[in-house]
């Protein structure tokens, strides 16, 4: 079956709709819609208007409060530490990384840990609020176990994804933004939609053996980190994905590991938690408390310049510069509008029905 | 030819009269020592004694100053900017990093750019300093254009390593020392002395096609960022390696990505810099700027234990720990002494003969 596209402002109305319904604040339910459609638009197709319903699904099983009190419950000059009190990660992250950009203002830079939140949407969202503040933009964030490190058969990490956000002048924003797995997990879903094998690399069996089946993790497999195997330096993927995990969930005093709650309603959280909810981490840092900013930014024209102009293997257009497949897809789907999956439609028709709204 | 097993002592001795000999004050001689052999005590053969001779060349070549005045030249609350004066790494980056530890100190944490420096030795012994202070310790590097970006044919960016180091408390710290590429340049020297191939997916030929000579960068290839190809993920290691050049390079006025200068005095660095010598980039976070330090180190104990514990794939014996190999190599290695490969005693030697001492 064909997708079936609507605009941004149709999801965005919609969305807008059920997370009144399920009591969030006019001005929260506001922000959780702009960073859920933001994954739409920029092509993440995983992280966007397909996890509505997942929300809602939380929220009903009291995991999700809609209505949170988030609040600093430590801080230093240049960090704090903030509670979400169960909230959307959808609200709770932006308001994080807007007390990193306020603390960058004073002290040059800003980093904010987050216990007791839920999943935050794309990384990206976050760290590119830093940009028009003439400012780099970190975020980071745990996630429920998927991932085996290396020589591991256990899964004891998320696809926990990272996000940096770099201003340039002329030229658009480098945004690097990704899972530490070879393969995020929304390919899986692609793959499984379009009933078609994985490469090998990217998931592993329970006992650890190659497996190309997008399936496989619902039979005990694991995402494998990026790297894809020990000679590949897939040590080096699990480096990156335990440095998320610590960032977000000790500094901040949240579950880590494999003690990291699962995003479905469908499976329990762990019975013997060791903090609260997942965490994020967040970091903004003023250009200007390193050089001017302008002088940074050409710079940075000339980095991006460069690299875009690179000779290239025969067959391949072009370099790909981080945070262009991104801005291609959301200038392109602003106009064109947003191609969703039938089943998807079906899922938000069926959340239509349950709060008597019209999608 | 077996490897010649010389003690730290020795070596320590021998390189500090090197330093001593081209100029070095003798705290800084005595500081570069302990940088260079702290690689060789931790198993990082490359990034050791066998680079004293090279150290000595860029002397010659004067393009090292080893009386260099070190000094800040921008800051605020929580980051400063440090020039190197073109002094040897070895001497700068701990010097920028006690600035950040003096900055965390105060601030919560601290965040130093440096520019104007040369080849740092081991990111992890940087990062490790801050571990005695109860903060998280990160460096990086930018580096010798080796490495092309997934696309490209050109060698555009360095091996562009990363350090994380997170003190614990009855565990051993979590440290995380990797080049951004699938296997560093110092595997490849490895394969150059025993004559074997690479695996697929290291190096790509000057055309960008498959290789497994670990010779071919002579032949203008390169190596591959983390991820080997774009199907696993390689566009991620380059997102790595660009972060750490942009943080080490533009952010600090260093040169960058195919700009950066080689580390070895028979090339000629680029005749139209984009800025002064190579960059660092350090941070040093308090983690007590958080959550008590005592609260977190039982959490990371539980952490790494939880791990080590691991269900491992059938023929590995254990998860390995961030850190745990050069902390192994380096208890086995104070006791045993270091392996030196012939040909770098013999580069030794001739550097004794050089400046009439004695190896």
């Amino acid at each position: 079956m064909n997708d079936i596209v609507l605009s941004h402002q149709h999801l965005k109305k919609f969305a807008s709709e059920i997370f009144l319904k399920i009591g969030c604040p006019e001005e929260q339910a506001k922000k959780a819609v702009e960073v859920l459609i933001s994954a739409d638009l920029r092509g993440i197709d995983s992280h966007g208007i397909a996890r509505l319903s997942g929300y809602v699904r939380l929220w009903e099983a009291k995991r999700i409060n809609s209505t949170p009190n988030i609040r600093v419950v430590h801080e230093s000059p240049s960090t704090s530490v903030v509670d979400g009190d169960a909230g959307l990660g959808l609200v709770v992250a932006p308001h994080a990384m807007e007390i990193a950009i306020q603390k960058a203002k004073v002290c040059g830079t800003g980093w904010v840990a987050v216990k007791n939140s839920n999943h935050f949407g794309i990384a990206g969202y976050h760290s590119m609020m830093a940009l028009e503040h003439d400012m780099i933009g970190i975020s980071m964030t745990n996630a429920s176990p998927l991932v085996a490190p290396t020589f591991s058969v256990e899964r004891l990490l998320g696809t926990n994804p990272i996000c940096v956000a770099i201003p340039a002048n002329e030229q658009p924003p480098f945004v690097a933004d990704f899972a530490t797995t070879t393969a995020a997990n929304g390919k899986l879903e692609i793959l499984q939609r379009k009933n078609k094998e994985a490469p090998e690399g990217w998931i592993q069996k329970k006992d650890g053996s190659i497996s190309t089946s997008p399936h496989e993790l619902k039979d005990g497999g694991a995402l494998i980190p990026l790297g894809s195997d020990r000679e590949h330096g897939s040590h080096k993927g699990f480096c990156l994905g335990a440095w998320v995990d610590i960032f977000s969930g000790i500094l901040s005093g949240a579950n880590y590991g494999p003690w990291v709650p699962p995003f479905v309603s469908f499976l329990a959280p762990p019975t013997d938690p060791v903090g609260a909810g997942i965490g994020h981490f967040f970091g903004a840092m003023r250009i200007d408390a390193f050089r001017p900013a302008s002088e940074f930014k050409l710079h940075m024209d000339n980095w991006i310049t460069r690299f875009r102009a690179s000779k290239t293997i025969e067959g391949q257009e072009k370099l790909i510069i981080p945070g262009d497949p991104e801005r291609e897809s959301e200038s392109e789907r602003l106009v064109n509008g947003i191609p969703l999956n039938p089943k998807v439609v079906d899922d938000l028709k069926a959340l239509a029905d349950k709060f008597e709204l019209k999608f």
